[in-house]
């Protein structure tokens, strides 16, 4: 719970829950003024699929319909062309997160090729820490892997990208205390969220971070004399695992195409894991994925580019 | 000066100086053993061309003939398949630096086609403090933009883009306390080093950081036992300007390619400064290039890849 006045309450109940899709035609599950704080029931990404007992043989057995997102809420007085502001007040997780990644053949993640096997690692959620393997413990910071409004487009609308609309923005940035502006294409603006991470490095190379059952409490309000083309935020971090300078270790990949510099980058970051700390190389690539931060080095030094991935040593401490 | 046993010393005189191009045949400037502690004299990357007094009028008679680098220095006993450790001990500027960028005309840097005519910010530097437009004062964290070793293939090949040899990496936590690693392809290595900025954001977005003339000290040791195919490297930061976790303003590009995504996300910064801090479309160029960070949010929601672009809001406190 948050200290905040909560006007709305929204279950996680099949009557407020969209799978998988952005449409304009779905009916409103809740209409707000502008200014009203709701308070968001939102389930893990994968649905259910995964409990406290699961493993990796889970994974083989989820049919990944899209994303479950709490909404949409229609908000009054919100025109085509306005802003949403979401003023993210609070986050309440439930004790259990999972982080997975698909085979090779799935052909999902930054780096498919380095594993036939799929990965699953089962989070016990202690507060602010997520126990890892070897006792590494990892910092948490919860945030909406998805928030978005509904497209202007007619019709559906896959959750897996994002958009100008914002949706699966994956921005770990998000914690409680920030702002995410979204420009608006509908009336009312349609807003969903839900896909919560606890946890989640810059990139989210392995395709998840922590994911887990949340709560969600945000204030939403019509900014009518805004004008932005696409996503804004205001945030205070975390820029670091501690919120202060901290050593980090980093590998950095050179390429004309980023992506592929980000690539080589998580290549030998999951190497030095695997060789100075001892990790299985799916326990690497897992740990890249909710704690390893890419950065953009330089985009101009024509015609290749830098691409770092930043390990925080404390995990280690 | 450092407190820091110097072994050598190299000047930046002619003799000590290659510019623009890496070759493995050029004569080493010094040879060392593995261990020294060498200080470098390094020219700013325009090589002179600006002075306290320059405008954009000085950045249309340049013409760059590449970076200018102090070396190259042969390590003792370094061979094909080593690693090259630089251990960055020490910078000092010499008070002054400059930020410009080209007229879209040139094609160089992230957004020239925002920009008819070129941007120049000459800088009084004090101390850890550069002097903006408005007051604005931009901590300093110098760095070299350019570290590297030889490559093996024979020829002349440019400074511009950076390799697997290092080079022009323009990795801005490479600040003093830092470890730089390298793959070395030559015997002796062939370490040479300059382009420092006092100041970059991740990206670099305009094309240039606050390139400053500047002393660096560096202590080389061959590292036999180490095994990396690309650059890796320790740092303390700083990941953010005051050292711990403080407001930003963020904006959001979604794209299916992540340079494009930068580019949204700084065009919207660019638009940010100008609407909401006053400062001229040239002025917020250059200030998102000395001090907006790149971060690669989400590399895996196929088709489209989230890259934001931050901005520490002390920087109008």
């Amino acid at each position: 719970m948050t200290d905040h006045d909560i006007d709305y309450r929204l279950s996680d109940d099949d009557e407020n829950v969209h799978v998988g899709v952005w449409d304009n035609a779905l009916d409103p599950a809740l209409s707000v003024e502008s200014g009203a704080v709701v308070e968001f029931d939102c389930r893990g990404a994968p649905n259910g699929t995964f409990d406290e007992d699961s493993t990796a043989a889970d994974l083989e057995d989820m049919s990944f319909e899209g994303h479950p997102l709490t909404g949409p809420v229609f908000v009054d007085g919100a025109e085509p062309g306005d802003v949403l502001e979401i003023e993210l007040l609070g986050f309440e997780h439930e004790g259990f997160g999972v982080t997975y990644f698909y085979p090779r053949e799935e052909e999902k993640g930054l780096v498919p090729e380095e594993f036939d096997e799929p990965g699953v690692h089962i989070w016990d959620l202690d507060g602010d820490i997520g126990h890892f393997v070897d006792g590494i413990e990892v910092p948490l910071d919860p945030f909406p892997g998805i928030a978005g409004v509904a497209p202007a487009e007619a019709g559906e609308h896959s959750t897996t990208p994002p958009r100008r609309v914002g949706g699966n923005l994956d921005i770990k940035h998000l914690t409680a205390g920030s702002t995410l502006y979204l420009p608006v294409e509908v009336p009312g603006a349609l807003f969903s969220i839900g896909d919560c991470h606890a946890a989640q490095g810059d990139g989210e190379v392995c395709i998840t971070g922590i994911e887990a059952p949340m709560s969600v409490t945000a204030r939403l309000s019509v900014r009518p004399e805004m004008e932005i083309e696409h996503p804004q935020f205001e945030t205070a971090g975390p820029f670091s695992l501690s919120g202060v300078d901290e050593p980090a270790y980093g590998t950095t990949g050179v390429a004309p195409e980023m992506r592929e510099a980000a690539k080589t980058a998580i290549r030998q970051m999951i190497d030095h894991l695997h060789a100075e700390r001892g990790l299985s190389r799916t326990d690497a690539y897992l740990l890249c994925s909710v704690a390893v931060d890419l950065k953009i080095n330089q985009a101009v030094n024509e015609p290749n580019w830098t691409v770092s991935a930043y390990l925080p040593e404390r995990l280690f401490e």
